[in-house]
């Protein structure tokens, strides 16, 4: 059973956010070993370049295997883009992480070590919404995988 | 105080997407007098079109002012430009409707009629989603017109 990683910085913090959350991980756990990783998110006391430095280099310490960062600059995917690219990515690597930075993003250090960077679209989207979409669309990127219904 | 009206199809089935719901639009009636129609999801005892159609006719019976249907194929737009479209056409209209369809799309009528079909991106998001995502870019595109700290 292939391992996914989602690393995030920073908590949610609506218990709206955090009951999605538990759905999709409990929904995903049918597919995959998954495993949740929460950066702290550091203070504003140093400068933004300092913080997103700090944060870069807990998210590169728990990176693993094939590695992706949700960025809106990156390559657009279709769903079943992103359900080809993880099928394809399982023959090379047990482990598949997802990346989602703070509202300020992550270190240039972060993009440039991430194996790939996958947008899902040009708006621009809340961490804690963000980590959500990303969470559904890993969900249904298994499910079309499987040839369950839940896609259309 | 522009008038923005949601229309939707179906209702949403979670309390976690009830619950963002609720906190979007309150926070949107600090900017707008928002208003939520929910359509009820037809059942699918006739053929998928007579279901589409259906809906639609209801659809259509709610429309007024500037119209915006949520359409994967639509024009895609980041938030800024969001922003943008809704501040100009509240110049010509003292109300906007946005549109999101079922699980199964709207028809071809609702399409034709209605006055721009926007995209969020090539994903396809399952439409209790799709509904939290648009409330929240509403939001923040009124949050960008307003010059406040909310979007960066």
């Amino acid at each position: 059973m292939i391992k996914i990683k989602l690393i995030c910085v920073g908590k949610l913090k609506e218990s709206f956010w955090e009951e999605a959350q538990k759905e999709y991980i409990k929904r995903l756990q049918k597919f995959c070993k998954f495993e949740l990783v929460e950066i702290p998110e550091k203070n504003q006391t140093s400068t933004a370049e300092e913080t997103l430095q700090k944060e870069g280099k807990l998210i590169l310490e728990k990176l693993e295997g094939k590695s992706v960062l949700f960025d809106v600059s990156g390559e657009q995917l279709s769903s079943p883009q992103l359900a080809e690219f993880l099928e394809n990515s399982s023959l090379f690597s047990s482990t598949i992480c997802f990346v989602i930075g703070s509202s300020h993003g992550v270190s240039e250090e972060v993009k440039r070590q991430v194996t790939s960077r996958i947008s899902f679209g040009r708006i621009t989207l809340p961490h804690n919404l963000a980590r959500v979409v990303a969470l559904e669309q890993i969900y249904r990127a298994f499910n079309i995988i499987s040839g369950t219904s839940y896609h259309k």
